[in-house]
């Protein structure tokens, strides 16, 4: 065991797996680097964090978490460059966005040392397991679970916090058909739909492995109270390019989660002089749109695909079809944009990369 | 190891742990019987069940419901009848409740004899667990979570299903002080709220703890789109008898939990002569009553303490007092009578009685 500058305990593995990645045939979520971070909260404080041998954990089937789901998570990726270097994109921002989780599920705030220093240790001793293909990553899994043993319903007192890491093949961005939601709910103002808790996605697998079944890709959820008003599609924020405007969900109703890659595209939409309103969208207005001709484009965006093409959106029984993405101008110019700051084909004049 | 003749293997623990528990001074949900079940699902069917020592279980930080909250859970009592028997109140209500709770969560539904023949071994094994002084219990807790060691957002394709028992001391009946929720939100119509999913307990630890801190026991949840027709307390559902009528929010909306004693309260009301509304009960309804008078009682039910009187209810700033309760006729009356069910100190006339 060895002593990291940043006070992390490592403890490294006695046999790497990296013999057994294949790098042509990555299957995201599946295989795990080498490594990973564990940090403990007790008494009030977190305690140092360690780095051990990605291994199994070993829990109480009283832990607080499997009952009462304090439990949350974030999504990031770290990219190959050119040069070979590694670079993380925006891990400050889903650092934020966790704490912003956790105050809402009455959990501690987690540290920007332990997770941006634990995040840049480990990535440093699982260097191997970033992969070197186009369009591949390696995706880091930080999440925070409540820990007491004790099944009694209150905030947990003790937590425990991990970061994991699984190497990610190219993503196929065939173009996403969307199946408008009009009777379950995702979200609602007063609840938790705006934090990466564990409970927000257990709730939507039956909504959306129904409308799989129907033979589209992802739900697009409504509000609660008129299912009028556009939320987020599946797990990824969405925008529309209607008559050369981009439109997005506002986050103001707590009802959105608030994507690092929603912020970044609306930044690089304003660099790029397309006007950006967000605010609410209704359904009604994008029929509407699209029966005029003027509803151009439409994508999801976040951290899996980074933008995500739509090619129809049915609601209610009625098919609303895209025109065809090659004649689209907007969304592939900020894709390509995107994924060149990412990948570092393109200056980082944002501060968005983080290096390891 | 042996087989049980419900065809659950039995691994009976080579150490009991019941000298150490102190039946003067039983702490709900700390202290864990010497047993637990286990059975998996593999490959679209359920496994033979286990019953083994009570332990930590070796989990993948990959595992999904850490992630992705496919968890759901019951809570149940088995009681210490006069003539020493062991009895569970109405098990087979909250089987019914966990595969509605499955089936929205997009789980599999737990056949009837994993879950009754696992509760009458584990509890055949752990009989010694089942305290014997007055209003003592063993609280009996199934839960089941989605297994996958997958990063993916699906539906997991494996799951676990575990039971574990605490032996719970007397409830302490002290009146609950309630505080009307009118800023978050538990439930919506199409949402989970009818379910025992994690994540409803999750999404309310930080409104519960606001509003103990403020003095208050218990937050009375109220519908998402005005505030204004109550829902449900903290983890009880909740009564009013006004005017002599008990009035009880009403399940259609899918925002309630169907809580068993809940309806067994229903069912002692009506024998007792006593008209049950099940109704949207506004906040207006019950401030004008309690004016004028007509708010006579006033209580939450569920498995802990059967039913918990409430001596007052603040609603924006304003405390409505219940009369004293020594002065109520209704609750303290049904209370009994369904203790008297629960602890073998009257027939069971309703069917109510499992017998281990």
């Amino acid at each position: 065991m060895s002593v990291s500058s940043l006070n992390i305990k490592v403890t490294p593995t006695s046999q790497s797996r990296i013999s057994e990645l294949d790098q042509n045939n990555l299957v995201f979520g599946k295989q795990y680097a080498d490594h990973m971070l564990a940090c403990y909260y007790e008494n009030g404080e977190w305690n140092t964090p360690e780095i051990i041998p990605f291994g199994d954990l070993s829990l109480s089937p009283a832990t607080s978490f499997m009952h009462y789901g304090q439990a949350i998570f974030e999504g990031i990726k770290a990219y190959r460059h050119p040069d070979g270097s590694i670079a993380v994109f925006r891990p400050e921002d889903n650092w934020k966005r966790m704490n912003v989780s956790a105050a809402r599920l009455d959990m501690p705030e987690i540290p920007a040392e332990i997770f941006l220093d634990g995040i840049k240790e480990l990535i440093k001793l699982d260097a191997a397991w970033v992969p070197e293909g186009e369009n591949t990553s390696l995706y880091i899994r930080p999440f925070m679970l409540g820990m007491d043993e004790f099944i009694g319903v209150r905030s947990s007192l003790s937590y425990a916090f991990y970061i994991i890491t699984s190497p990610a093949g190219a993503y196929y961005s065939k173009p996403v058909r969307i199946y408008v939601q009009d009777q379950y709910v995702r979200a609602v103002p007063g609840g938790i739909g705006f934090t990466k808790a564990a409970g927000n996605y257990g709730a939507s697998m039956l909504p959306t492995r129904t409308v799989k079944e129907m033979g589209y890709d992802q739900v697009l959820w409504t509000d609660a109270f008129e299912h009028k008003y556009v939320q987020e599609i599946g797990t990824m924020n969405v925008f529309f390019i209607v008559d050369g405007v981009a439109l997005t969900p506002n986050l103001d109703e707590g009802t959105i989660l608030a994507g690092v890659t929603r912020d970044s595209i609306i930044t690089l939409l304003k660099e790029n002089g397309i006007e950006v309103q967000e605010r609410p969208i209704s359904i009604d207005e994008l029929v509407e749109a699209q029966k005029s001709g003027k509803l151009q484009e439409a994508f999801g965006s976040g951290t899996a695909a980074s933008m995500s093409f739509i090619s129809d959106l049915t609601y209610q029984g009625e098919t609303l079809y895209l025109p065809e993405i090659n004649t689209w101008s907007i969304s592939p110019k900020i894709k390509k944009q995107l994924d060149d700051i990412r990948y570092g084909r393109t200056p980082d004049t944002h501060g968005w990369i983080f290096r390891i």
